[in-house]
């Protein structure tokens, strides 16, 4: 689906553009110190839209303050008092988040849009399924099958019909629910009544692995189906495993590519050595790269080097001995406990040598 | 799709049957007594169907030990040698896999055919795009708009021709490519042309971290688009994990339910725990539950509890304090330092009053 283009601060999502990777800061906003350190360690990640949650004026006015000192688009993140929104606007956001589910009345919503307006910057609506009005005067002429779906789809085309009534049309939108099924259903049908870009997320994923999994699934159906202009993976995790879980769902795709992929055989009756360990040190050491490498991790020297042929560098194991090689040629063999060591600086040479 | 059933020792998949959990032993096949440990081990976490991989004839006749001493179908991974096929068959397998691609000739094949026939199993057919033929007899009538697709499809129409003109319809299939998009196209477009129960997978998938991302998309899309009758997560890591990872995905799906699902917030400026240690902790010491409980870890006292009321049992951080709750009441206020201790028995309460 082609949506309209929005511009966030010096990114353009929608309209056919990459799509842009997200995430949402962990400290305290009103921590400018802290806060900047976090965004600065996000973009080397790859981050490219920053979200800070504005719970408080003073949060607010960090905002300011931390614009000076980084790159990337500043979303502020606003529940429940719409005067936290027009003082975010006031310090500069490049984006702001609301829900119109909590943020009160007509008149304040309309408050929010004029200044969002003046400022030149976008909003994205975001309908939670936890918060919908009870009946929204939007009537569903395609349906779902699933009616939570359709409460959250009418709910969000009675705001934009709103904001469009007010002749703001810079919007980005957002359905979700901790339910993955009703989150995919939700966007599915919002795509058949507006071309406004999809930001595209899980809530409440849950834990590393938990929300890694509900992500991938989640976020995997809907890019598939086309769907999604920018993304946030929602961990219970520092922040930056957020930014390598969204490239690595992007990669799999091959939507996007940042980083290393890591080719490795699962362990089999034919293994020499510990390939789980050997593979999870890899990706531990490799896991900030920002080249685009393939890196193959074998567990016998007789098949490896030749399965893993398209991998850029690779290391396998053999009887007393592990093998480094290079599109399928070998070409050092180290002793077992020097590999990974060896491994590591054959990969510094390569990296260099693309720098 | 509904697609046929077929037996594989005590289980019947396909037909409607819940989508069955597969995994691979790591272990040395003729080693009898780690394989027998790893397969119990497998059990417990609930995998219902193992694989053992055959790569020698020792192997082959270590099936009929180790068949003894567990409790779910065993089935033997061949390829190349089809008389390792028929040995596995003679030493009680439940169900062969081969890949039609790498078996040799149509007599070696017919030779399999009739003894699985004999021994009254079934026979996974697993295509594999590094070992297609090159021009499939099998002419497509329908195709997927991907070249490689297309052609691994029209390779296992070919070969399941040759098993139904051998009179054998105890077929599952499997299309594996290391690319996920192709492997989705491929089962999407062979569910046009055949009703064999379906095998799914994602192959080489990586790393743990990485290989789950891979899996829960290519699974994940499957799945929600109503294909596959079995699956098997693929990873470089420890065979429990496949089986956690498996029961994880078709849990957020809502097709299946096994153990814990942990709702957990994503850290945000009003946290006053370290809500990300915590999860990690409850997600480590509940990992092995195997009966079905929602579980909250919530970073604040005053909304957590509240917030988290679906869950079963839960966790919530506040001023100095930590607060466990059962389904939004809180049942007990405790120092953070004794917070997962109580947790703990709480928990442990909560099992025994549910055996």
């Amino acid at each position: 689906m082609t949506t309209r283009k929005v511009r966030i601060g010096s990114m353009e999502i929608g309209g056919g553009n990459p799509v842009a990777v997200q995430s949402m800061c962990s400290t305290k906003t009103k921590d400018v110190k802290k806060t900047v350190a976090q965004i600065r360690r996000l973009q080397e990640a790859g981050c490219e839209i920053i979200r800070c949650g504005i719970p408080d004026m003073e949060s607010a006015a960090a905002l300011s303050k931390i614009k000076k000192d980084i790159k990337i688009p500043l979303v502020a993140d606003i529940h429940y008092d719409y005067k936290l929104a027009l003082a975010a606007i006031e310090h500069g956001a490049d984006k702001i988040r609301i829900n119109p589910g909590n943020i009160g009345s007509v008149e304040k919503l309309e408050a929010v849009i004029k200044a969002a307006k003046k400022a030149g910057i976008a909003i994205r609506v975001g309908v939670n399924s936890g918060s919908l009005k009870e009946n929204a005067a939007f009537k569903l002429t395609h349906r779902s099958g699933n009616g939570r779906a359709d409460r959250m789809v009418a709910s969000l085309m009675e705001s934009l019909g709103f904001f469009e009534k007010n002749g703001f049309r810079d919007i980005v939108i957002s359905l979700k629910s901790s339910d993955i099924i009703t989150t995919i259903d939700a966007y599915k049908l919002a795509a058949k009544y507006t071309d406004c870009p999809m930001h595209i997320g899980i809530t409440e994923a849950g834990t590393e692995l938990g929300g890694i999994i509900k992500s991938s699934i989640g976020l995997g159906v809907l890019l598939y189906s086309g769907l999604g202009d920018t993304l946030r993976v929602s961990l219970t995790a520092e922040p930056e495993k957020e930014v390598y879980a969204a490239y690595r769902i992007l990669g799999a795709l091959n939507l996007r590519r940042r980083g290393v992929e890591i080719i490795s055989c699962p362990t089999c009756a034919r293994t020499e050595i510990d390939v789980i360990k050997l593979a999870h040190r890899v990706e531990e050491m490799t896991m900030n790269v920002d080249k685009s490498l393939k890196i193959a991790v074998m567990g016998c020297s007789v098949n490896g080097p030749g399965e893993a042929r398209e991998a850029d560098i690779g290391v396998a194991g053999g009887r007393g001995i592990g093998l480094i090689f290079k599109k399928g040629i070998i070409i050092k063999r180290v002793p077992k406990n020097d590999l990974l060591k060896v491994f590591g600086s054959e990969l510094n040479k390569l990296l260099k040598s693309r720098d």
